[in-house]
């Protein structure tokens, strides 16, 4: 089964918008994050949003620009104390495709202007999809 | 900020190998599904899967390589009794970046072939990721 490469691009849905700077102060996972911030949904894809109601929780897929996609072992948690493990048992950023998975509390929507609590990404971080957390 | 093409390719790091032949047949989700088969993962990524043991829960990461991208809006679950919502604020496979998340059960791990319960994608469906489930 042969696949075309342009349909492995990736479509950039959206941008985060926050107050997390730099990897050194981004929380190392949502479920320990109670920071705040936007899912800025680009104006074309609203149609998208339709049934997502403050208050339900939402699977968010990030792609995190700025991991390293050619390491396969890390230290769990970024920690030398922990020994080194399989990139795909661990939630580490770096693996070959650098796709972040978080679920976050939404608190507010304006038009395609999501407020959302748990993020653990940095500001403008692109997002790629939207699910409903079953 | 600016990203160039060529970071937002993913690259596929296996396939599925199970008897979900179509569509028609195969699971509405994980949650639904007592289907077994195999991620066989491609050698080179053999070193990202230390650390996975069988009767661990994984979160497998598909590209769903047959599902629409240009579509905003469904009938959830294919049921056009069910009025129609944004693909966002679903499961459905259509949606601008057609990655499917799944939980499954480990069951065996025979070197870079991992047996697996709780599929809902097709034979050959190109994998991209695999995380530890928080």
């Amino acid at each position: 089964m042969a696949l075309e490469i342009e349909k492995l691009l990736l479509t950039i849905i959206g941008k985060v918008s926050n107050d997390i700077r730099s990897l050194a102060e981004a929380p190392k996972g949502y479920d320990e994050s109670d920071r705040t911030g936007y899912l800025e949904i680009f104006p074309e894809y609203r149609e998208g949003l339709e049934g997502i109601e403050a208050g339900q929780t939402i699977m968010v897929l990030f792609w995190l620009h700025e991991s390293p996609r050619d390491i396969l072992k890390v230290h769990p948690r970024g920690n030398e104390e922990n020994p080194m493990r399989g990139v795909f048992s661990t939630r580490s950023p770096v693996r070959p495709n650098p796709i972040g998975v978080s679920e976050l509390e939404v608190l507010n929507i304006e038009g395609t202007r999501l407020q959302v609590r748990g993020l653990d990404v940095l500001h403008n971080t692109p997002i790629v999809d939207i699910k409903m957390k079953i």
